[in-house]
């Protein structure tokens, strides 16, 4: 048994549940922070296990390009190589490769690319990222999807997502090692009827685990939670629900209530080296003048190291003069507070009090606006290369 | 007392003591790592603590710029304000407005400079240096100097000494607190006549310690350690010396040597950054490829956390992907040897077994060769603005 259901909410599709993987019980639902490259950018493992992380992504695509998946089978595999003891799920690095890589084509076979980090040429198949995926030895690993982007036409996503049935089933044929944890990922983009063909078609091939991709990819939020709820309500209860690439306070809290238990994103991370601080109200840019004299914390109910260390401004100085101290003070606090608040969210499930949780959340919470959040994602996803 | 002489070397000018202070006792000889922005560049206090540093320095300039004098003192003070709770030295910047300002024109009163951060006009002299640094509170504080450059001629740097000598006597009639602790800086370039004579007027005043300024400037390093030499024998036996600017592992041996008792340098946290890890050995490209594929960590012997918790091989990956945990790790390693090295020194000194130390050291080392030195520490004396 990979899964175990505890408690379910009577007024929502929230649930709380737990992983059981070969490096320990991970309680759901869980937000995984992502270290694309064998790191969560800017800290240690040791600060990811004092912050409470019980479990890490990693990625695929970047690790096969650098340092190469032969370099860390030789290290004794990826928990060695990174010295993370606890859980690790490799996303398969299908959506890095679309988003990423150059001139990328895609056929039946699999998916010919050029590095984007120096163009070289490569043909992989969805038997070869799962056997990267074994000799990785994360405890959950991910089929090789194709990821349309959000705005394409319903023919280009019916197409992307009947190959990626296809390419699920070859997954599930091509593993080996039986100690690692398979999951399909849902395809089918915005359209509702695709999603649900997809999540029926998937579950009828009995994953130990579903995860929901070619979402948050600069949709509205609106048709993000929409597309959640067609998708969920054709999984099966039993197992584990992963929705990828998600992780704002909002995200986590929404898609908790609408039946998911996992979430990863690159979001607390990348925009704490931005200088956003997250909190029950909101994000809080740093480098905001107001922040200069301020002696309390950022967040002065909370119980990280960076809150309970420093003022915010000297928080606001290290940002001012770009020291990396910042970045890695900024990703302490994020990474706390998203954990927490999850950890939250679970109590409140078991307790049977979600509801008012969420209530008390957003009469709080002051999310970015949409247009913003549009814009900033859109940069993002233009600009990124840092392997996140 | 702010110095205790505990036992010198009979075969060489080595010594070892302790320096007192409001903040603790500090062993001596002692390396200072540079925190300029009142943040040792990548590390948490805690880490410092971790790794064993006694004391760090900041800068009197670049905190002065930012955040600003009076936002540190609104925050209690500068160990409250960075939370360093152990001794703290205040470099007055002297050296730092020649060398980062723009425009800057000295005269007798103090310097005209523009800021290398926003261009903006200041003007200082040394009864507000002096002002400044008891306001941030450190443990031990510095005179402002004029620090010619390595090249100047004898006229000019005659100028800059004895302004230097006026400005030492008017620091010392400024100062107000009696619990911080106020250093003189000799200067007189890399002329012997002049160095004998600062020294010899410095000392006549009678400070608490005294600092070698102008050197490690890019002259060779046969000049530099004549000039310790040349100036040390006229420095007072019984107060602490202090070279500043000197920092890599040979500097460190040879001006114990020579008999200094204190060192701060940007280059063990510098070169880290750039994947220069120290060893006994000397320096390591950790981005040289005949690491890729090492399982040993960079410095087997080392008992450092970068080194018990990771191989060469993945030191080698994040500083590939430039990651910002690779410049955390290499920082870490280069401060835990080079203070490590410093005490082993010191305990060499302490068991009269210096001069067989210094031998195996010498046995084993390989400096880097003085051109690349020198080119290396010229690129770096023209680009630089991080302040560090």
């Amino acid at each position: 048994m990979d899964f175990r259901l505890i408690q379910t909410c009577p007024d929502s599709k929230a649930r709380a549940g737990e992983l059981i993987t070969p490096h320990g019980i991970v309680p759901t639902p869980v937000f995984l922070p992502v270290g694309s490259q064998a790191t969560v950018k800017t800290l240690t493992p040791q600060e990811l296990k004092d912050i409470g992380i019980p479990m890490v992504l990693a990625n695929t695509y970047h690790l096969y390009l650098r340092p190469g998946i032969g370099v860390i089978e030789q290290m004794g595999g990826l928990h060695k190589f990174m010295a993370w003891d606890k859980p690790i799920l490799t996303d398969s690095g299908g959506y890095q490769i679309f988003s990423l890589a150059a001139l990328c084509q895609v056929n039946d076979d699999g998916i010919l690319f050029r590095s984007h980090i120096d163009g070289s040429q490569h043909f992989i198949t969805p038997e070869q990222i799962i056997q990267f995926q074994e000799t990785l030895g994360a405890d959950i690993i991910m089929v090789l999807d194709e990821c349309p982007a959000h705005d394409d036409s319903l023919e280009k996503v019916q197409t992307a997502m009947t190959r990626t049935h296809q390419w699920a089933e070859r997954c599930q044929r091509a593993q080996r090692r039986r100690d690692q944890i398979l999951y399909a990922i849902v395809q089918g983009g915005v359209f509702p009827k695709l999603r649900r063909q997809s999540a029926k078609y998937l579950a009828s091939l009995g994953f130990a685990g579903y995860a929901i991709g070619g979402l948050s990819l600069g949709e509205p939020k609106e048709v993000t939670l929409a597309t959640i709820e067609e998708t969920v309500v054709l999984l099966p209860e039993s197992k584990p629900r992963y929705l990828m690439g998600a992780g704002s306070p909002d995200d986590l809290l929404e898609g908790i209530a609408r039946g998911i238990d996992m979430f990863d994103s690159a979001l607390p991370t990348r925009v704490a080296r931005n200088g956003a601080l997250l909190t029950r109200q909101g994000r809080h840019n740093i480098r905001n003048a107001a922040y200069s004299r301020m002696e309390q914390p950022i967040d002065p109910g909370c119980d990280c190291y960076t809150c309970h260390t420093f003022s915010a401004a000297y928080l606001h100085h290290l940002f001012s003069c770009d020291e990396l101290l910042g970045y890695r003070l900024a990703t302490i606090h994020n990474l706390y507070f998203i954990n927490n608040l999850v950890q939250e969210i679970r109590n409140a499930i078991l307790n049977g009090t979600f509801s008012s949780f969420r209530d008390n959340f957003w009469a709080d919470y002051q999310p970015t606006d949409e247009q913003t959040r549009i814009s900033q994602k859109g940069k993002w996803l233009k600009s990124r290369r840092s392997g996140e």
